[in-house]
């Protein structure tokens, strides 16, 4: 994969939660800019004020006033709002965009964790969001590891913490399998690794992207 | 047509702004509460606590906050809300369920007045929904009456009643089309009648439905 600088670079963080996106995707955005990049760092669910009200609607209150199939669709109307009014305008400006999970996200979340609607977020996905990142970097680590460190920092949006040890190594399989579904996207990073390293090794991943030497 | 009043009655009203539709809606429930059934009356956009939420978010505030696609999307969500919380469990226990709008309202104001967007929010639909109502009561009427009634009662909400005669014309269009694109469930009432006669009218054409008679 290949990019030219002026149609923009779109980048997403993908892992289970304590694998560090969050920390990563802001030190990787420092390096870019450092380097004389214009660069927009953003999140999901959120990344638009409209997308982030929405998010306020799904993630906080009783979790179970919306079924799977309701939240998916907020999920997606946040999405295509995020898209619209933040990444494909940077895009266009030729902007470097990073983002804190983006469809993987829901991929994984709502079709493995709350029943087997992984056919319904792909159908919805295709019909109203379309564009997929042209990196995706998965902070691949050992799930116990990466919940205790999530533990550490429980917010008032802990629904997907929530989950424990059993479903955390699922999730890092069905992470795991993504990337195998999309191997031109994604690149998988050993998480367990000292947090210098990590982000040397996404640095010199996206400048490989961005001068379009093959990755 | 024929139901059987064990499985409830799924009954929508549709027409343009001003038709009469909410004050019909009610007198007609009111009507089969005296018969002795058992009626739900609700409404869209909303009709259950999640859906309301969802209204506010897309009709309060910024009318351009939204794009069309999320706006299509906000409004499918409120929609599986509504008949997951609303709608399907009344009709499981047998009730009649008169909705003023519904996913017909969707097909022509997103579709219509909002670009070409009628196969989208028809995809979507089928993906998401999938359910149609039993009947559906077109009241149909003049556009320029129609309009100065609507006119006459604005509230906050007037995203829809604002776009002037010129388009009620296409609306009133479009509702007589969506009438023959499901000629099965569709009764159109002239909305020119006394006000009496149009409930008697929706009478007789419910209790037919709900006593089995080929309506």
């Amino acid at each position: 994969m290949t990019k030219d600088t002026h149609s923009g670079l779109f980048l997403t963080f993908e892992g289970i939660d304590g694998s560090g996106k969050s920390t990563q995707a802001r030190r990787l955005a420092e390096h870019l800019r450092n380097l004389g990049h214009d660069v927009v760092l953003t999140r999901e669910p959120g990344g638009s004020p409209g997308a982030e009200e929405i998010r306020r609607l799904v993630l906080e209150g009783d979790p179970d006033r919306w079924s799977a199939e309701t939240e998916i669709l907020l999920f997606t109307a946040a999405r295509r709002d995020h898209l619209e009014r933040t990444i494909l305008p940077a895009l266009s400006a030729g902007k470097v965009v990073i983002c804190d999970r983006f469809a993987d996200s829901t991929r994984m979340y709502q079709g493995l964790s709350r029943g087997d609607l992984r056919a319904l977020v792909d159908q919805l996905h295709q019909l109203m969001i379309g564009r997929e990142p042209d990196l995706t970097m998965l902070i691949d680590m050992d799930p116990d590891v990466g919940l205790s460190r999530a533990k550490a920092r429980q917010g008032t949006e802990e629904r997907f913490e929530d989950f424990g040890p059993e479903l955390q190594h699922k999730m890092r399989a069905g992470f795991l399998s993504l990337a195998q579904d999309f191997p031109d996207r994604f690149r998988i990073l050993d998480g367990g690794q000292e947090r210098d390293a990590i982000t040397a090794e996404l640095v010199q991943i996206t400048l490989q992207a961005l001068y379009q030497a093959p990755v």
